[in-house]
Order: structure tokens, then C-alpha cells, then sequence
């Protein structure tokens, strides 16, 4: 088994710091990758933290990752040495249950064989994430990146863009379509983007007033500061979708109440507590509230696909695995516009 | 302008009596209709003691309104003295807005002019209900009563078939779809009755274990004690739809854990305060809760047709209409199986 390089949280409360891992050889459906950049993710630091429970260390975390592919098993078709390639939030789903069999591996009934913090199918070997030189993996989880897209402004593309590309998908947005986006950071500014790019007219929504002309630069046609009541009637009933990627805590109500009869407000970000929601926004206007997480297999592609036809990559920091740590503090302060990217050149 | 017998709310803390009313004489589009039964909405007790603001008195409650014509104006067309006709929620609304244009009447953007406690859509002359011997209705907010049906079993699809058979429909039930109810009320006995016949497996959730026999008898396939943490692990994941409704404060995120990857769980009951929410459970399978109130015109229609070729009516007890304050108490204390309905034959 070759040994490679990464970058690792040894604990919960350690910085991260160099580990040498062990990759397996490629079997004759995997793919084996030289990672040239991996995005930083804010999941990435809630699960070094331990946040959310249950974390596997030493933990080698990164699941937007972009690089070459090295080598190839004797069964894969689709991808040769060379190729420019992406990997995401999973390595492998069950592929059998209905949710697989619908393209919906994120919901896979066995769970999917997340891409760090995780274990493979076999429920038994750990999986270790894209702050590393290389990875392997089985050739129906490896995604294609477009010629066009800038390797590195790509990255992020994996997981915050399937991630705000899905439901603006699965909602149905159209040309024309009002769509609003609360929050302007890594998963806000591509929402933003990718709104714009399928035609809808989009508001961005954020407590920052000095976010407005980001926000516009992006493709946001209006912008509401909602440190300001006045924001919410001035929107009132003009939504047919929100995405909510704030994991502050936040009132839901009042968002509610932008949306249009039939309209839905779709939660990306999870705030700490659960969140006081009255029957009346959502019974007066036959109104949603719902969730959506990162995207299928199927669909990134498709999503990486269309960034390629329009240009879309992510707006990125590059900065040298050394400094993960650092980042990651600037990523709590909100100071960077709008997503860290590892160079594994530097490893 | 003739004067026809009423039984009305003096005030929010009065007792209901007999009121001499005014109606107005049918114009070339109205139907005047001969009131034969009148249901009991939950709804009529929240308005007459004002709980939810805003009441206008006196007040005839009622909009679960059956009966016969007993005129027509010149321009009527479908309606000809003697039919059994009824009126829900709406006596009227814009007929020009998206939502009246898309035949979501209830979503009317002028507010649609609701049967009473309401104005016609002059904004001026006060709508009042069914508890009364006539009223006199314009013809696009009359619906016609199959003749299958009993006409007092049928006051009560004018609102709670029709609050619950709008949300199958919207959310698309289909033969074999798993449906759960929450609560065997008014209203969810008539989502059992109706989720059957649309040939879903129906299961009740109830707080009351005695509910049982009732929810299979009613059509009921499966049964979960709400009381019993066990009954959320048994359904977890379960259910396309729920339809929640209860109006007594209850953990949704219980029942969202209760829903299939795409589920729905739908609110037609309004607890008083705001319901935590928790992001995980709608964003881990892309779950959403919604609301749904009444439904439009002509699928209040299209219910009563289905209502008739399915031989569905509501589980009644029929009272003189000088026994509505004693009905008021008893369905406080949810002692009623399944809907009063005032004999209007008895003012």
C-alpha cells in the first residue's frame, strides 16, 4: 500500500499538522488521484472540532478536491492518466437501495462511504479526506472537471456548489424565477452565481450591508440588509425560493413571509438550536420549509458540467497547506471572500 | 331586503342567539339557497371568541353550509331552483390575481371574502355564515352536492374534506403511497377516509390509544400511539406525507424523522406558540414541513365528485341549532365523533 502525504487533526482540540497515510492500491474499478488543490469547508472544522459528534481521528478531512489522475484500474473506462478530475462529499453509496437507485446517494439507506470521517462500504476501513497528496477511488464517485473551469477555482465546486446547485434544481428554478439567498459566504456567493446563471433574478439577503455590492458583482439583481424590518415587507411575498445558508441562529418566520404562495425557503446551513416556526407563514401561502444536502452523484457532474458552459468557478484564497490552521480561524471570522483552497503542491 | 333567521355571537364572551339578518336579494349572478344543515368548524369557535384577532359582531358563524336552491339570478347557469348545492370557506374573491387565475381562491392577493367574520369584496358589507336558514351567494362560489350523498354527512366536506383532500392532492398521493395522519379529529377522520380512497396505506397517529378501532374502521391500515417513543423508530422514514392535524402543541422534529427521503409532513392545525424546528431532519433526506389551507373552487368541486363516486361523507352528530353553545363545549373536550352539524330545519 503506498504511503502518502497529508495533513491531519490528530484530536479534537490539536492543530492539524503532517501524517503519513497509507492509500491502497488501485483495484480494477478504481481511480487513482494526485490532488492539486482542496477547498476548505466549514463542515471540515465543525468535524475536526468534534462539533457535531462522533469524529474518527486522526482525522484527515477535504472532500473538494481537484488533481490528475494518476493511474486507473483494469476495468475503468471513463477516465485515463492525465485526466482532470474531482472528488466530492462521497466515495461510495450502497448503489442498490432506493435512494441510490434514484441518483440520491446522499441519502443512501446504508449510508454512503463519506469521503473523510467516514468508513468504505465495508463499514470497517476508515476513509481520509483530500488534505493529502493522492487518493483511490472506485471510478463511479470520480467526477469529470471542464477543460475551461480553473483547477483550483473549481475545488469548492464539489461540495458548496452541488450543495446550492441541487435544490435550485430540484425546486425547479427557471428563467425569470425570484430567488433569494441569505448569506454571503462559501455556499452564498455560488448560490448567487448559479441562480444567475439559470436566469432567476436574485436578492441577496444579509446582515451585512457592506456584502451589497459583492452581492451584486456576483449577479444579484437586489439586495436586502436584514438588520432592517423594513427589508422583509419590502420582499414580502416575492420569493419562490430562498436558500437559507446561514447557520446563525435566525427567525425563520420572517423569511417565510417573502415567499410567494407555493414558494419554498430551503435550509443549507443547521444553527445550533431548533428554530421556532409558526404554522400560520407556512398554512397562509401553502408555504415550505425544507432542507437539502450536497447532491448526487449524477447531478454534480451535471452541475460541474454547467459551471464549464458558463464559467463558474468558486472565489478563492489559495493558500499553502501550512497554513490550515490559520485559515481556519479566518474562516470563523467570516475573512475570506469566499472560500480557502489548499495547494497540495505545497505538502 | 329579505330578513331571514340567524343564530349569531353578540360579542366574544356571549353566548350564541337568535338574529334576525338582512340578506340581499339575488342578483343576476347570485343563487339564493335554502340552508338545510350547517357544520361545526373548530375554526367558528376560535373566531367568535376572537382567539385569533380581529372579529367583526354580531357574527353568524358557519361555512359548512348544504342546502337547496331556492332562486336564481337572470345570468345563473349551472344552478336551477331545487338542486343540492353547497358553500364553503369563500363566498367571493378577485377572480383576476395569479392565485385566483391559477384556481388558488383561498391565496386570493386582495384577500378572498370569506363566508363571515369577512366582507363581501367591496371591503364593506360584512359576510355571515351558515348558521342561518338562507343565504344568498354569487354562482362561481357554489358547489354542487352529488346526489349519492347524504346532505348532512356532506356539510362537512365544504371544509375539512376539502382541508384535507387538497394536500393529497398537492402532494400527489398516489395508490400504495404510505400517509400518515396526525390526530383523528374533524379533520383527521376525513384525511383517513379520503387518503384511503385515493388507495394509500394510511396510518393514525394519535396521543389516545382508544383512537384505534375508530382509525381502521375508518380506513386505517396501520396505528402508532404517539405517547409511546417506540411508534417513532417503528414509522422512521416511513411516510411520503403527513398531514399534521393538531393544533395542541407536539415535536414535529418526532414526526420528521417519520418521513421518507422527499417526504412532506403538511400542517392543517395551528398550535398557539411558534415549534422548534430542527435542521437535520429536513435536511438529511431533503424533507420539508409545509402548510396547506382549504383549497380553490374547483377543487372543492372536483372533492364533492370524489366524495360521491366513493360514497365518502363525514362521521356526524346532527343538533338543533339551540344546542350550538353546548356543541362549542363538548368539542373543547374532543367529545364528538367525528363532527357536529347543526339542523338548520330547527331555527
Amino acid at each position: 500500500m503506498p504511503t502518502v502525504q497529508a495533513y491531519a487533526a490528530p484530536d479534537a482540540t490539536s492543530p492539524l499538522g503532517p501524517l503519513a497515510l497509507e492509500r491502497r492500491d488501485p483495484g480494477p474499478h478504481d481511480v487513482a488521484i494526485d490532488i492539486a488543490f482542496c477547498g476548505i469547508c466549514h463542515s471540515d472544522l465543525h468535524q475536526v472540532r468534534n462539533e457535531w459528534g462522533g469524529s474518527r481521528y486522526p482525522m484527515v478531512p477535504g472532500h473538494e478536491i481537484v488533481g490528475t489522475v494518476r493511474a486507473v484500474g483494469a476495468h475503468v473506462t471513463r477516465f485515463k492518466p492525465g485526466d482532470r478530475v474531482g472528488v466530492g462529499c462521497m466515495v461510495d453509496s450502497c448503489r442498490t437501495c432506493p435512494s441510490c437507485a434514484k441518483g440520491l446517494e446522499q441519502f443512501c439507506q446504508q449510508g454512503a462511504a463519506f469521503t473523510y470521517n467516514s468508513t468504505e462500504m465495508d463499514r470497517v476501513t476508515p476513509t481520509y479526506g483530500g488534505y493529502s497528496s493522492r487518493i483511490v477511488v472506485t471510478e463511479s464517485f470520480v467526477l469529470r472537471i471542464p477543460d475551461r473551469l480553473d483547477l483550483a477555482g473549481a475545488a469548492p465546486l464539489l461540495c458548496a456548489g452541488i450543495t446550492t446547485y441541487s435544490p435550485l434544481r430540484h425546486w425547479k428554478v427557471r428563467a425569470g424565477d425570484k430567488v433569494g439567498v441569505v448569506g454571503l459566504g462559501g455556499l452564498g456567493h455560488m448560490a448567487v452565481k448559479l441562480a444567475a446563471a439559470l436566469g432567476a433574478e436574485v436578492t441577496l439577503l444579509s446582515s451585512s450591508a457592506s456584502k451589497e455590492a459583492d452581492a451584486r458583482r456576483l449577479g444579484a439583481s437586489a439586495f436586502g440588509h436584514t438588520r432592517d424590518e423594513a427589508t422583509f415587507k419590502r420582499f414580502g411575498g416575492r420569493f419562490s425560493l430562498i436558500l437559507d445558508t446561514v447557520s446563525a441562529p435566525h427567525d425563520y418566520n420572517k423569511y417565510l413571509g417573502m415567499l410567494q404562495v407555493d414558494g419554498a425557503m430551503v435550509l443549507l446551513g443547521v444553527p445550533p438550536e431548533p428554530t421556532p416556526v409558526a404554522a400560520f407563514p407556512l398554512i397562509g401561502g401553502r408555504r415550505s420549509l425544507g432542507g437539502s444536502l450536497i447532491g448526487g452523484i449524477a447531478e454534480t457532474q451535471e452541475m460541474l458540467d454547467f459551471c464549464g458552459q458558463h464559467g463558474i468557478v468558486s472565489d478563492i484564497e489559495v493558500l499553502p497547506v501550512q497554513q490550515v490552521n490559520e485559515a481556519y480561524e479566518r474562516m470563523l471570522k467570516s475573512d475570506v471572500r469566499y472560500r480557502f483552497v489548499l495547494d497540495m503542491g505545497t505538502l
